[in-house]
């Protein structure tokens, strides 16, 4: 259960090619939770030595611990990372605006760096703590040059629209590309998701579509909804993680560190039919 | 909002020597997710350093990533603190039992301690993954020698009463002293709760005149809640520390790491008036 940095550097250097324009690296999918602050420090690096930009990467940084966080987020900075994803302190439920302003604002002031953008990581359903218009106004007026967005990861469209309508100023990111040109023709800049790991080539497709007003826009967006719901059949980061095995011939891909379970073969043949018929091919496996 | 192992410390020990048959260091009262890693190993270090016994304490090491527990327990037993409190890793919602087993069995496999003694810690409001009955099962039946017992913080007197039932081999806390009583007539051991920071001494009575069948229990008991129900008008972490700012007369007492905030000036007159009705004695303020 050891971070592999060889295969996580392989696999970032594939979405880049593949479409993505950029790799939040410690996202929720990326099970940046279940790893010490040492041993992200660690991939980072190995990331880095490799010759990936650091311009292409977001690191996820928000840990429950202040201390964590900003350490996390000045190591990021320092190699060149200067933009991260940060989760609010998730431990504490129903915190005050007021707290999540000085955690903020605590970590901000500690990095000290000039050069740091934040998006703000709203994911209630799995941190337990939103971030809410006013705590997001309210630090957006403080730091208005280190505050650059935000990822939705709520699954609440209108919650999205009201967020990309109200702050015109930041970048907000819908978290599931299943929103993505509904996001565009609000005024969003794109989308963060975990279904990009197998599905990049596609979404990006929608995105250049929607950028040369190519028409076409809502059958590209079908497409990518058909196999978003294909996986969304099954717990998303087992079911992401065993389509990489699968594209990659390598099974070493299903390990999950608990509490994340790999998923069982019955699923997992399951969810290899619904991607077949929805054009994927698969090498055979090694 | 650095950690103050001299006042941490200090407090431990009026803990001991006021009623506390022992300490829990690095609870949801402590803060304890606020906390990095290496902030936690430097405290134990601090607590064992000034003399306090190891047998006196309990080290809650349960965190998110499961390095980080291995490396918080491994650091509690060679310190000679074999008793620890374990919150579940607390990001991912929805967990399957499965990986919760594997969770904790990768802890005790690579801790690989015989001394080792697991107290499970039942909080579901805030870490927002349940120990269910099953997985306490599977868990006390694969390491009979290991789990010891189980912190009930769920606030269902129910729940806490068909655990003692249900697992005569494992010692029960009630995560409250309101349930003190209840738990000692239906087989529970004692209770870990908050409030034992200002008021230990009268729980530690109720507690030996149940040892002695001395009557007055209901009497004594009823004293307790009434304390208990004046600190929870108020958000529980932050008010606790003011009233040991109060108790020892030192306002360094009520910071509180973000997103907990320190209790305003209005609801800590109230606080202080209404323990003062229920027989505290706060000395002048410094």
């Amino acid at each position: 259960l050891k971070p592999d940095a060889t295969r996580f550097t392989a696999h970032v250097d594939t979405l880049l090619e593949s479409g993505c324009h950029g790799v939040v690296v410690f996202g929720t999918t990326g099970e940046a939770t279940s790893f010490a602050v040492d041993e992200r420090k660690a991939l980072l690096d190995a990331l880095l030595a490799s010759g990936i930009a650091p311009e292409r990467l977001i690191v996820g940084t928000g840990c429950c611990a202040l201390s964590d966080t900003v350490a996390l987020t000045s190591h990021a900075v320092l190699s060149g990372c200067r933009t991260v994803l940060m989760l609010p302190p998730f431990y504490y439920k129903g915190p005050s605006d007021e707290g999540l302003f000085r955690s903020y604002a605590g970590v901000i002031e500690r990095v000290g760096a000039s050069a740091l953008r934040i998006f703000l990581y709203h994911f209630p359903q799995l941190s337990g703590v939103p971030i809410t218009r006013g705590l997001l106004e309210r630090l957006s007026a403080a730091y208005p040059t280190v505050i650059a967005g935000i990822k939705d990861s709520s699954g609440n469209w209108d919650g999205t629209a009201a967020l990309i309508a109200t702050f015109p100023q930041l970048c907000v990111f819908p978290g599931s590309e299943v929103y993505l040109l509904q996001a565009l023709k609000e005024g969003g800049v794109g989308c963060i998701t975990a279904t990009a790991n197998v599905n990049a080539g596609a979404i990006r497709s929608l995105y250049d579509a929607w950028c040369r007003d190519s028409g076409r826009l809502e059958a590209l967006q079908g497409q990518i909804d058909d196999v978003r719901q294909a996986v969304e059949q099954h717990s998303l980061i087992p079911a992401l993680k065993h389509i990489v095995s699968l594209l990659r011939a390598d099974s070493s891909w299903r390990r999950v560190r608990p509490p994340l379970v790999p998923l069982q073969a019955e699923p997992a043949e399951r969810l290899a039919g619904a991607l077949t018929r929805a054009g994927f091919r698969f090498p055979k496996s090694s």
